[in-house]
């Protein structure tokens, strides 16, 4: 091993009216325009982005290097909001080393975390306050804030060799979308989705 | 990929008197007769055994595959208490896979995390409610709880390979210890202790 092991470090997560980091090394901002073709209702999309290109989300990274046996970790932090009936989400992505999993440990807010495997197997699990999700090796996975006030805030960890992969699953988007029905959400096939031996 | 790639999964830490996991997969314990050996005064510490077997740790965990890519995780809970003026702590360990990181989040109490690379360089970092610790790869770690009545929990997370290695650090014991000194915690250092070059 190297003589310059880094040395251990603390930072705190800051509850106030919105949670931060006492440090960080990288703020990612994503706004409206960053989403294009993510949302189903692609007018209701245009519409809100001729008024104001609005930010959705945000995540503050902790620096590792990109190497197995570290351990990336930060807090997302989805804004509340709907782009039609289609609550505010993160991108998502497969992890380019796809074998690789992630822990999510929800610190504010409502909402779930949208997963799918190559093999177009999905699932949908709640995120709530203190609540731990397990995102096993090979799925992809979206946060999705269904919450009309609260941000959906959590703190992620994963390998720190994994690396993102965003563009196998916007080709053909998720099968499953959470949009408002009756004031309340609700899980709903996605009509562009393709199956894998359709693609 | 396997076709039988596991489901996601949510899981709760319940916030009562004591933090509790709403599932897990396997519960340890350790008692004051798994110690020995480990704390300074061998005095202290017998006459504590002769009369009670006390609980000082333990931890919850969840079971998947030890392989890279997985992520373990679960929380572990130092009670309070000293023998002599050492306070109670975990065994600490190297992981086997040397260069493989873990994240700690405390959830409650007050503590340090003592740590010692190879080298014999060696870090305590306090541990409070909604810090999180970076043990960077190749540090062994302990816990050390320095409340009087609270015990100190954490969350962790640490790669699926990583392995426990408690051997190399047993045997010349950490550099540091944590003892109560005029009623507050002290870092101290462990007269026991062998730098490298002398074990």
């Amino acid at each position: 091993m190297p003589e310059d092991t880094p040395n251990p470090f603390t930072f705190d997560i800051q509850f106030g009216e919105n949670i931060t980091l006492s440090s960080y090394d990288n703020h990612i901002v994503r706004h409206l325009s960053n989403m294009r073709g993510q949302f189903l209702d692609s007018e209701a999309y245009q519409r809100m982005l001729d008024e104001d290109d609005r930010l959705l989300y945000e995540v503050y990274e902790i620096h590792r290097p990109e190497v197995p046996g570290e351990l990336l970790h930060g807090i997302s932090i989805v804004h509340p909001g709907k782009v039609g009936d289609e609550y505010y989400m993160t991108k998502g992505h497969f992890h380019t080393v796809l074998d690789t999993a992630e822990v999510y440990y929800c610190l504010r807010g409502r909402g779930f975390m949208v997963m799918e495997n190559p093999q177009g197997n999905w699932s949908v699990e709640p995120l709530r306050p203190q609540s731990v999700l397990y995102v096993p090796p090979c799925w992809a996975h979206r946060t999705v804030n269904t919450s009309a006030e609260e941000d959906l805030v959590t703190f992620f960890v994963y390998p720190g060799d994994a690396g993102h992969d965003y563009g196998s699953i916007e080709k053909q988007g998720y099968r499953k979308l959470v949009v408002e029905r009756d004031g309340t959400p609700a899980i709903v096939d996605n009509p562009r989705w393709l199956p894998p031996e359709k693609r």
